[in-house]
This record gives C-alpha cells, sequence and structure tokens, in this order.
C-alpha cells in the first residue's frame, strides 16, 4: 500500500513543542496588551471575496493571493492580511458604535511567495485597529502600545517612522498618478532607490527638483531632531507639506518610546492603502521587522463608502516568536506532574488524583498506558516532569500515595488526605 | 463609484463584542482543559493536501470540503477538521516520542455545507488526540476531561457513548463491504433507521438475524445496566462482540461522570475512521451536539503507515459558545477605567497614566480623540466603564486628577502620586 505523502504543503507547517510554546506565548502577550488598552478582540472570514483585497492592497500582495472559485462560481481569496477584513465588518454593522472604536483580531494569512527565512505562505498576525481618530495622538498611543509591547518581552528594539505623505506629496505635486506612485513607492520600500529615482525623473514636472529633494530625504534618518531638518528641505523645495503628523506625533510621544524611535524622512512601506504615518518595528540582529502599521484615512472611501479617518498596527506573531528564541532563549514556568497507576487496582483513584489536580490548575499528565515502572519514570522525564504520584495496590490498602521528586532523586510516603500539602511540599526547589 | 459589497460570503461570520468575548472564554477554557492534562499545544498547516481528507473522512465532509488548484497546480483543500493533519503531522515528525502522546490544537475548519442554526462554512473547534494508547482507561480520562469542561462552564449536558464495534462487528460478519458499511452508519446516524435496514436486509447474509438484532440494539439506550442488556442480544444473536470496550470504560469512570453518561448500543458518528468507542456532548435544549470524539487505531494504517492506536476529541468552540449564552447569559467581570484628557496640555499625562495602568493589568481606553466633556462621558458610559479618569489644564497645574464614578455619580479629586490608591476605592463595588 502506497505510504500517503506526509510533509506539508510548501511553504506551509508543522509547528510543535517549544517553538508552539513560543507562538502560544506571544499571542497571549498580544492579547493582553488588546485587553488593557481597551481593544476589542473579533473574529472575522478567513475567506473573502477576492475584489476586497484587489482594490488596494497594494503590488506586492495581489501577485501572491490564494485565489480561486467555490463551488458556487465565485471568486474567493484567503485573507492576505487582516486590515481590509476588518475595515468591511466596520462598514458593515460598527458604523454607529461611539469612536473611536478600537478592535483586535488574531488571524492566519496566506501568501503564496516563495519561502525562505521567516517567510511562510502561512502565517499569524495580532491586528489592532482604530476608527474614527484622525488625531495623531492615537498613533503616539499604538507607538507606544506597540514599545510597551516588546519592552515587556525583554527584546530591544527600535521603530522606524515616518509618514507617506512626504513622497506621495511630491509625487503628486510632480503629476504623477497614484498607480505609478504606488510603484516608486514600492521600489523605495524594497531599497531600489536609484530604480525609483530613474522612472521619477522620467514623469515628474520638474525633474531636477524632484529627484533632488527625493534624494536627499532618503538619506536622512536619526532621532526626533532630523525632523527640523525635513521641513527645511521641504521648505526650500516648496513641497506642500512640512511633516505636521510627525511633529505632531513626537510631541504626544513619552521620552522613553522617543528614545527608541528612528525617523525615517523617505520612508515606504508595502502597503498600498496607507496615507499619512507610517511605522515599523525592528529588533537588532533580526533581518525583518516584526511589527507594522500606520495610518490609512481614506479606505473607507475607496471602499466607496464614506470618509472614516482609520490606524493600526499587526504584530507579527511567528516573526517576534524566532525573534524572542533567537535573541534569549524562552522556556515555560509551569511545572509538571506525572500520575503513575501502577497497577489495575490503581487506576480509579490515579484518575481521581489527576482530577482533583487539574481543577487546582496544577499541570497534570496521567500515565494512561501500561508499562514496566522504570518506564514510566522515564516517560516522566523525559516529559520533564519534576514531580510524579505513584500508587499501586499497597498504596491504595494503605490510604497512601507515593511522591517522587525527580529533580532530587527523594521520595516520600504521603497520606492519600495531605497529598496537596506532600505536593506542594516536593515541589519546593 | 461603486459602493463595496461589506456582506461576509455565504455561511461565514463577522464577529463582534459579546458574540466575540464568549467565543474567546470558551477558547481559553480550551486551553486551560489542554494545558492542566498535559497537552501539548500545536500549530498545523489550514491548507492541505486533498488527499489527507479524501482517504477516510467519511461521506458528507468528502462532498462539503473547499477544494481548489494552488498556483503550482496542486489540489489542495481548506481543512474540514483537524484530526487528519494531527496524524500526518504525527507520522512525520512524532514518531519517537514517548507514548502516550497528547496532543491540542485550535483550528479555523471549513465545510460548504447549507448554512443553518449553528452550522457555518467556517468554524472553530479544540481539538485534543492522543497517540500510543490502546487502553479504554485513556477514553476514560478523555470523558472525564469532557464533563469536567462542560461542568465548570455551569452547562448541564449528557455524554452519549457508544462503539462502532457493535454495527461494524455485525455488518462485517454479514459480508458487507466497508464503503457499505460506512453508508449504512452514515443512515443510522442521521436517524434514517428504516433506510438502513432496509439496506442490511438486502445484503446481509442473515438477512433477519442482522435486522432483528440491529434493530433491538438502535432501541435501547440508557445508564451502566444497558451493556448487560447488550451483551445478551449480542451472545444470543451470535456476533463476536460483546461491548468489552465500553464495559472497560465504565469500570474507569469516575461515579459523577457516569452519572451523565448515556449509552447508545447502536451509536453512529459522521467520520468514517472512528474503530471503537464513540461519543457526543448533548446540551439540554441544545439541538445540535456541543462536542464528540472517538477511538481511531487504523487510522495510521489506512495512510499507509504502522499501527498506532489513537484517540481523541474535539470541543465546538461556537456551538458550545451558543449553548452557553443561549442557557444562562454570560457577563465579562472586569472593569474597565477610560481616561479623558480635557486639554492638549493634559494629553501627554493622559497617555502616561493610561500606559500605567495598563502596565498594572487595568482595562484601560484612552479617549484619543478631541470631543465636549459631554460626549466623552457619554463614550464611556457606552463603553461601560466603572470609572472615569479626567484631567485638565487645572489638574495638570494642580499635580492631581479627577475620578469619576459612573455607576455612583460620585467625582473626587485625587493627587497624581496617589491615582492607584484612590482608583482602587473608586472601584469598590
Amino acid at each position: 500500500m502506497k505510504k500517503l505523502n506526509v510533509e506539508p504543503l510548501r511553504g506551509f507547517r508543522d509547528i510543535f513543542f517549544e517553538e508552539a510554546d513560543i507562538i502560544d506565548f506571544v499571542i497571549k502577550e498580544s492579547e493582553r496588551l488588546a485587553r488593557r488598552w481597551g481593544f476589542k478582540k473579533c473574529f472575522l472570514p478567513t475567506l473573502e471575496r477576492f475584489e476586497l483585497f484587489a482594490m488596494k492592497s497594494g503590488v506586492e500582495i495581489e501577485k501572491t493571493m490564494y485565489v480561486f472559485k467555490d463551488k458556487a462560481g465565485r471568486t474567493v481569496a484567503l485573507r492576505p492580511e487582516a486590515t481590509a477584513s476588518v475595515v468591511r465588518a466596520y462598514l458593515r454593522l460598527l458604523r454607529a458604535q461611539p469612536k473611536p472604536l478600537k478592535l483586535f483580531t488574531i488571524v492566519n494569512v496566506f501568501r503564496y511567495d516563495e519561502p525562505q527565512y521567516a517567510r511562510y505562505r502561512e502565517f499569524y498576525q495580532a491586528d489592532f485597529e482604530v476608527f474614527g481618530s484622525s488625531d495623531s495622538y492615537e498613533d503616539a498611543e499604538l507607538i507606544t502600545m506597540l514599545h510597551d509591547f516588546y519592552d515587556n518581552l525583554g527584546l530591544r528594539h527600535e521603530i522606524i517612522v515616518g509618514s507617506v505623505k512626504a513622497l506621495r506629496t511630491i509625487l503628486s505635486e510632480e503629476g504623477i498618478d497614484e498607480k505609478e506612485q504606488d510603484v516608486i513607492l514600492h521600489l523605495i520600500d524594497k531599497g531600489k532607490v536609484d530604480e525609483a529615482l530613474e522612472r521619477l525623473e522620467k514623469m515628474a514636472r520638474s525633474p531636477e527638483r524632484a529627484v533632488e529633494t527625493v534624494k536627499e530625504l532618503v538619506s536622512i534618518e536619526g532621532g526626533e531632531e532630523v525632523l527640523e531638518k525635513g521641513v527645511e528641505i521641504m521648505r526650500q523645495s516648496g513641497y506642500g507639506y512640512s511633516f505636521e503628523d510627525l511633529l505632531q506625533l513626537t510631541k504626544y510621544l513619552p521620552d522613553d518610546v522617543k528614545s527608541v524611535i528612528r525617523i525615517k524622512l523617505a520612508f515606504a512601506r508595502g502597503l498600498a492603502y496607507y496615507t499619512g504615518l507610517i511605522y515599523e518595528v525592528k529588533v537588532p540582529g533580526f533581518p525583518v521587522s516584526v511589527a507594522g502599521g500606520g495610518r490609512y484615512d481614506t479606505l473607507t472611501k475607496v471602499y466607496g463608502w464614506e470618509y472614516v479617518p482609520a490606524t493600526g498596527f499587526a504584530i507579527g506573531i511567528d516573526r517576534t516568536a524566532m525573534a524572542l528564541s533567537k535573541m534569549h532563549g524562552w522556556r515555560s514556568e509551569r511545572p509538571t506532574v506525572v500520575v503513575i497507576p501502577l497497577d489495575e487496582e490503581a487506576r480509579k483513584e490515579a484518575l481521581a488524583i489527576a482530577r482533583e489536580l487539574a481543577s487546582l490548575d496544577v499541570d497534570v499528565i496521567l500515565l494512561t498506558e501500561r508499562k514496566s515502572i522504570k518506564k514510566m519514570l522515564a516517560y516522566a522525564s523525559e516529559k520533564k516532569a519534576r514531580v510524579v504520584i505513584i500508587l499501586g495496590k499497597k498504596e491504595i490498602s494503605e490510604g497512601k500515595v507515593t511522591i517522587k521528586n525527580l529533580d532530587k532523586h527523594r521520595q516520600i510516603s504521603c497520606p492519600r488526605k495531605s497529598l496537596l500539602d506532600c505536593l506542594a511540599d516536593a515541589l519546593k526547589t
């Protein structure tokens, strides 16, 4: 008989044990962040109409979407990101909600990309969105949240901040249409500045001024102080933008958050729907950004609905987990207790004990398979149990249990009634 | 401009606020159950090769799968359930792990079914699987876990238990092939007993005996005591099965768990891979089962690999959440604090306060949009905040904050330094 091919599809993953525990930990921390800052959890469809994403996700995402026809002939797509779905649901159900409306969702997203380090075809994001707030004060809150999140994880990080308004204003005033703007921003995002400048030179009304200004902006990054330079460059070149949004933001940012901010005067990101402030979190030594976000004030209008200012970010769960395990390891703190029934007669009582411990929130593994005591103890060690509870005929008849501390190779006999006290003792380090 | 259609695809859902909170709560409780009983969390692909599910998922699931070709021409499917993926990953990576191996995953699954009450095209499951345990003792553990899970949720429930061996043995000994067995079991599962008996009569070697026996088994259900009747029926009709697995199970089950067990002598469930014990959790007054599981000892062999005894269950997250909100309502316990900066000058300090509270695990909503004080307080009420913290120019210059308890319409002025104590006071009920 032919063996089933047990490999997952290319770019997909089977995630177990420590790798799964770290991802789970990052998810839990994201949920805590959301709860603490008043973001309400929601669940949205994994599958959407293709047009939802086709309208404004950007050059890169469109190429890499999982698109297919369902049984009724609808063209559908596995979501490549969460924001479009949150906006759709907002327009459908939440327009009358008090503003600002803060929403949060954990999603699996899909991109048919060439798999490589930290890039998978299915990955996880924690997505935070705020509707009905046009103010940079909201962005200051979001960036503060991101900083605190990575700080709590103990990950050194830098938050790269910019505004797409800098480049968009120049390109618009040079008479370049939006589609071509997207291409030029995409090139700058990918570090292909020369190529971007070449295109710009060909298409701009005043090519020299445009190329000079963009070149200068691209070359400047640093702390808060670079904003003055940016204002000066824009004033001299005469374009109608002077970093108002970034100046406003830095006014509200707490000092410790400011200290991890790196401002890039000509910053661009992958998603085409951003309209103003954008940012990305980088962990030094980790090759790709671990989180990112920005303001997308016109997306509802692109969808043909009313204007709703909006802003948000997504935490890359997998990447954050990878950075965490790469940068400083990780281990679970909770001790495990293995319960071992030696004989048939002890099995019912062993289940009762496992159940009692579980109800007290102790992590317990009941040994449900018959094995030699040696093999059972080996199993407990492999499961990294600190303590095993052993009971056989003898223990049952005497109303006792045997408690063995595997770290200290110490074993005591304990009255069944005092189980919890004995266990607490045995678990003491 | 054409407005985007903001409806989700048919059978898919946008889940917000209380509905989302209940689902989230059920997920958290499932995770707690897994941790307490030593089930290790894993993450598996949402998309798999079609053949993985095509081999043994059963008549119903095959018809309703989301199948399509990816960009490389592979025939792929959105998972209709989790067990097949867990088994695949087990065969790929985990064969050398110490047994029993207990795994757990939370998944979104997809079925292109006709949407109806409590049936969606995307829904959520908490999936528990155990590999390498052939013993009914393991099944006793799983059923005990399920009982405790629903007990903790405060949901009255019944666990319907049976063994596919009863019907399978009769059908096999009557010379009926496996595919036709699947059809007959499917009919019995769907309550179409007459139709099943008709087919049986046509195909059985000894039609009268077969029909009589199945008819009798189908008519009997009840507590532990019905097993004796089952044993007697099988003895008299001469088929080679006498409910050994169920007798073994009841030997191990704790008494309180036994009291919610209802044994069905001729029980069948939707999935074709079950080989022995099967069970379903029903909540009285709720029309569909909320969880189900069973033993599938031969699935690895169906896949062309070695024999690995295995058993497990899935909790229907959505259905459990629906039952929970239908049976006894549900509400979140955590109080929310809204922080209101009245003037520009107060915004930086308001963010600092929000951050301080968040770091202490208080749920806080910072008001990031400028509004009149009246509107801001209305916002706080709509968000069901118990307390608001107000600060404006005056408070900043005096080093104070104003704390308003919305329940009690009481307002105090509090030194900034004593914020936490004042807040604790204000939150007291």
